[in-house]
Order: structure tokens, then C-alpha cells, then sequence
């Protein structure tokens, strides 16, 4: 019998690592740092574990986690959801997603996706019996569109998918974005997930704008966050999503039957972690130093590089370089320069070709440097 | 918009755990154990987490710990699976079993559950536009009747599901029952997912038959277990299923979109902690000790006990003391007895209630003694 997915290869995360790691090339392609955690949060997990937190946590999760979220974006967006009914903890952000989606997607129901987007959104959806409509995002900023949204937009659109800051291009959506939504969806019942997975990495004075701080949008969206990015860690696998007690009720359906819970002793230690609240009020200079020494390194290269406004992500143009099709030279670059990246293409259903590579800088100095020396000879 | 499971609410689990926290009963409802993990694993996951390995893990899961997987099996049953293209790490049986289901079930696929049997496996299959069709087990020993299955299976049949050691009876599937299973699937293309989750835990000399063992069925098979049951690490979520590549490479597509990864630090110390073989091939002994402990306390009951033959639940038949709905009598023995535990009609769909309850064993000796002394008053 046929596949389910037939188009589904290996995702360009673990082909440009598999591939950076067999030319021993410096890996900025798949989005991770170099560097550790917060080793008080070890020290957490570890107490916890000694303790004999290793047992199933409540579905929902941790209430103290839970609580804690909600009191974090009480403090960052002005709303207190609540803990019991709102808030619930999944294994990443990518669970987050597969639930939200599938609770709400039914056969023939429209999805709209702005692209370039995350590779999981659309075949979460097709699985669902979802359609998926897609969107670009305007060059030269990858900015949306609102126009081209509104024209898109159906009688069977259950729901719109957007992602802020913008994950490969860096783009940050403001206050006025938001409200263009909340325009586009008044009087229809679409819904709208925001992955907002890097909601602590945005640069120059600017900040993230929440769709919980929006009080017309946040009555119809799920609204999808990570500890990964935040907390260095993300092969903990601990996300979350927030909603309206009616979806989140949908929601739990789901997180039932895909994981039912997450690591306890995890869940425990980010709970406790979360109050530190120093270290994501400082994460956006963090990431910002990491962007401008990047850039800084980057001078004298032919590659065109506007800084990126948000994510731990830096695009670059290289037409200047090539007029190769990206994923041939990114992997070329892989194999020759020793640095490796992704293709944006990779976020296009039919792998559009803007001639942009993606480099994630969430590295320590020297990886960067190192990088951007192979990067300048180019 | 309508919700895609109505009829699903707070799970059973979920709901005795919660009564048996409000009326501080002893809880041998869901399973879990009351004792900790070994502290060698603790300190795997300590060393692994300060050595930085906190970042994604390998999509199919952490090589070592597939390897290690692979070494088992063959040592324990016989065959030896390719850790590159048949193992695959998950967050616990739960993930493996929706992905396992939602890779190879489409609209209109038929499903054969033998009921009684776990809460998840409905729900995934009908959200996938499947329709399970459901074979009771045999009374008073929950056997499987194969003649009865055998009349079920029509040619939409895409899929069969078996559970040994089974959840909640206790029953364990023999040599004979596998070969009935593969002679019924002779010929047709449907495909077998094995739960194993028990596989550790199979008393009084009799041995698990894991599909694995048997030529037939493993080419069908997708067999799912976990760590969860096995080291006592219920909250770390940490599963796998084997199977052919065909097979796995479809249940990787569905698993790289619902988590994409698992626990990096718990992966690696589960990869070391797999060879002290000590562990596991003690672990009949151990639950059997506890089997044994609590049955000899509940002598005198009015329950009806036939011991467990594996997994680490007993079941136990009250008629005797009451005609009430089970679930009617799990609530008010949590209540006004003081001890919580599951209701059996749980794991039917239309609820059939044979007066049984099922408790979980795997507590300390205090824990089964106290709960003993309160049980045998009834
Ligand atoms: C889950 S691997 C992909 C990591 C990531 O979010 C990215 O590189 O875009
Ligand atoms: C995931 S909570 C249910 C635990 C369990 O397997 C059971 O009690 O049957």
C-alpha cells in the first residue's frame, strides 16, 4: 500500500548535519547552540531525579510549570491565561503544533501557511485531510502581505498559521500586523495558531508582539512556545501551547493519545528555572551580540546580509556568489568552504529559490569566527 | 466547530489518580511504580546533561541506544533488527503507537482491537478516518478467540492490534496464539502492531512471545516497547518500535512531524544503562515477588483473584461483594475503602463491565500491605 506522505524524505535538518558532520564542516545549517545549558537547571534535573520525580506528570503538565507560563506571560503580554484550563505542556513545540492542528483540521478544511515556513506545518495538515494555501511572504523582507492574505482567504479557511519571529528569515511581526489579522478574521470562525518558539530573540530595541496581547486574536488562537530556544536546551523536547479553555480542551484530546505527558524531572526543573527570570530578559542581548560579532566577521564577504530582526537565524543572499540552486550550493559550500547551512527552498512547498542560504548563530564566538573566515573567502 | 473526539473525556487515569489524591487514598489505580529508578541511570543522565548533551537528538533516536535495542532483541528473541532502518526512538509507547497508526491507516482502513484494551489505540485509529472493529477476549481468562477474530477479518482489514503482556487483564499471548495469528494473516496485507510494553514482566516460568520471534509476523509487525515500565522511569517517556524498513521508514515520517525527537541526556543514559543486562533479566522475579506478596496478603478477601500471569497488574473479581457498575464501586472504594483502582470497563468501548477491577502491584511491600488490610474488610 501506498504512502501516506509519498513526497516525505529526509528533512534538510538532518541532511545538512549528517552532511556537515562527514566533511567535518562547521554545522551552522540545523538550529541549535554549541553551548550548555544553564548548569543550575542540571542541577534541578538532577535533584529532581533523586527525588523520584520519574514517574508519569499530570497530562496537562507540572501544575507549577504551568503555572509558572502562565504568570511569565502575564508578565511579558499583559494576560494571565489560566494555568488549569488554558495552559498545556507537550513534548516541544513541534507536539504543540502536530496537536493544535490536528484538533482543529478536518477533511477539506483550508489551512493558510505564509511562506517560507517551518517544515512540519504541511504535512501535519494533509494528514488531517487539511488543504494547505499557500502565502509568500513579500521580498525583499519577507513581510506579509495582508492583501494577498485577504484574497486567499475562503469560506472553508478554518485556520491561519503564522510564525513570529520568522523562522528562516529572522522577520518580526508588530502590533500592526496583528491587527490586520484580527480585522481579516472578524465575523469568520478561523482560527490562528502563532508559533512563537524564539519570543525572547528580538534585536535592536524592537519587541516581540504576542498574539496573547492581542485581545481580539487571542480569543481564537493557540499560541505555541518552546523551552528549547530559551533555556539552550533543545533536545529537551519541552513545549507548550496556550488557548482558550474550549480549544485547549481540543487540544488535550490530542496530547492524550500523542504522548499523554512529558519527562517529569524536566518539567520539574524548568518550573523552578522559569522564576530566574534574569536569564530570558537578558536572552535578547545575548543573541543580539551573537548576530552583530557575526555580521562583523561577516564584513568583506560577497554574501548580502540585512541583519535579522528576530530567531537565532541570519539569512544570506549569494547571488553575488553563484547562481547555483540553493540546496546544490549549500551543499557544495558544505563540501568545499566547510561550512554548512540550509537552503531556503526548504521552506517552500515547491522549493522556491530566492538564492538565500539560512546560518544560525546561537554559536560560541569562535565557531562563528571560524565560519565566517571560510565564509569571506567565497 | 464540532470536536473531533466527543465522546472523549478525562481519561480513567487521569480521574482515579485525581480522586484517589482528593480522598488521600492508597493509589494502585494507574500504573506507575511507588519506588525510584536506579541511581546509576540517575547519574547517566546527570553526567550526559553536564557533558552538553541537551541539544536535538538523531531524528530515529540516539545510535547507541538503537544499537543497544538491537543487541537485546536478538538476545532475547532470537532476531536481530537493523538499528539503522528498523529501530526507532519515541516519546514512549503513546507516541509509537500514533505513529505507528497514523502511518499506515487511512479513511475506511478497518482495524481489529481485542478488547479489553488500552484507551489510546480507538481514538488514533478513528482520527485517522479508520474504524476499529472490536473482538472481545474470552472470558474468565481473557484468551484470545481466534475463530472469532478470524470471522472479523474482512478484506479492509488493514490492521490488527495485540497487547502481550496484556493491559489491564494480565494474559500472556503463547507461541500457539502467534501461530494462529500469522496463519489467519497468510496471504493478506495486513499488518500487526504488537504492544510489548510488559515485555519484562511475565511470571511463574512462563516466557514473553514477542512477535519478533516469529518469521511470519515480523515481516507485518510493528512491535512497540518501552523503558517506561522496565526501569521504572514511567515519566521519562521513552519508547521504540521495531520494524520492517518499509514500515519504519513510514512510522519515521509520522514521528518526525508529531515530536521529532526525544529526550537527548535520557536517550544516551538509557543507551548505557541497556547493558546491565542484570537489571532486566530480573525484573519476572522482582514483579512476581510483588504479585506473590499482594495476593497472599489479600487472602481472605471476597475478591475473586486468579494471579497474574504477567504485566504489573493483578485483576480481581468483586460479585461478590457488590453488583454495582465497576466504575460506580472504584469510586466509592477509593472513597470510603481508601484505595483507588481502575474500573475495567474503561478499556471497552461500549463500557462492558464484567466486575473486575485491576490494580497495579508495583508498589513497595508497606504500600500492597496497607491497601491489602483495607481490601480484605470489603
Ligand atoms: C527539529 S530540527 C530543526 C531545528 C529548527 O528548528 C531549525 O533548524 O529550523
Ligand atoms: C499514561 S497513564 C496510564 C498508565 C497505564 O499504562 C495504565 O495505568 O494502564
Amino acid at each position: 500500500p501506498s504512502s501516506k506522505l509519498p513526497d516525505i524524505g529526509t528533512s534538510i535538518f538532518t541532511v545538512m548535519s549528517a552532511l556537515a558532520n562527514a566533511h567535518k564542516a562547521i554545522n551552522l545549517s540545523q538550529g541549535f547552540p554549541d553551548f550548555n545549558c544553564p548548569a543550575p537547571l542540571i542541577e534541578l534535573v538532577h535533584a529532581y531525579m533523586l527525588q523520584g520525580f520519574n514517574q508519569y506528570a499530570p497530562m496537562a503538565g507540572v501544575p507549577k510549570l504551568r503555572e509558572n507560563i502562565s504568570l511569565k506571560t502575564e508578565k511579558l503580554y499583559g494576560y494571565l491565561p489560566d494555568a488549569d484550563t488554558e495552559v498545556t505542556v507537550t513534548s516541544g513545540a513541534t507536539e504543540a503544533l502536530n496537536a493544535a492542528i490536528t484538533a482543529v483540521v478536518k477533511t477539506g478544511d483550508e489551512v493558510l501557511l505564509l511562506e517560507p515556513c517551518y517544515d512540519s506545518y504541511a504535512p501535519v495538515i494533509r494528514l488531517c485531510g487539511g488543504v494547505p494555501v499557500y502565502v509568500p511572504l513579500a521580498l525583499p523582507d519577507f513581510s506579509v502581505d495582508w492583501d494577498l492574505v485577504k484574497r486567499r482567504i475562503s469560506t472553508r479557511t478554518r485556520l491561519i498559521l503564522i510564525n513570529t519571529p520568522h523562522n528562516p528569515t529572522g522577520a518580526v511581526m508588530t502590533k500592526q500586523d496583528m491587527d490586520m489579522l484580527a480585522n481579516l478574521l472578524e465575523g469568520t470562525d478561523t482560527l490562528v495558531i502563532s508559533d512563537e518558539v524564539y519570543e525572547h530573540m528580538v534585536f535592536d530595541g524592537q519587541q516581540h508582539y504576542s498574539a496573547l496581547q492581542h485581545p481580539q486574536l487571542r480569543k481564537r488562537s493557540i499560541v505555541i512556545s518552546s523551552f528549547g530556544k530559551t533555556y539552550h536546551t533543545t533536545g529537551w523536547k519541552i513545549g507548550y501551547a496556550v488557548a482558550p479553555a474550549p480549544l485547549t480542551a481540543e487540544l488535550r484530546k490530542m496530547h492524550q493519545f500523542i504522548t499523554f505527558s512529558t519527562p517529569t524531572p524536566l518539567q520539574m526543573a524548568l518550573a523552578d528555572f522559569l522564576e530566574e527570570e534574569a536569564h530570558y530578559l537578558q536572552l535578547p542581548d545575548f543573541y543580539q551580540a551573537k548576530r552583530d560579532f557575526f555580521l562583523e566577521q561577516m564584513k568583506g564577504s560577497r554574501f548580502e546580509l540585512i541583519p535579522s530582526a528576530g530567531t537565532y537565524f541570519q539569512l544570506a543572499k549569494y547571488n553575488n556568489i553563484s547562481d547555483e540552486y540553493d540546496l546544490d550550493f549549500a551543499k557544495r559550500m558544505t563540501k568545499e568552504t566547510g561550512v554548512a547551512a540550509i537552503p531556503v527552498s526548504a521552506f517552500y512547498h515547491d522549493k522556491t529559490d530566492h538564492k538565500y542560504l539560512r546560518f544560525c548563530f546561537a554559536k560560541g564566538e569562535e565557531t562563528l569566527q571560524a565560519a565566517a573566515e571560510k565564509l569571506v573567502r567565497l
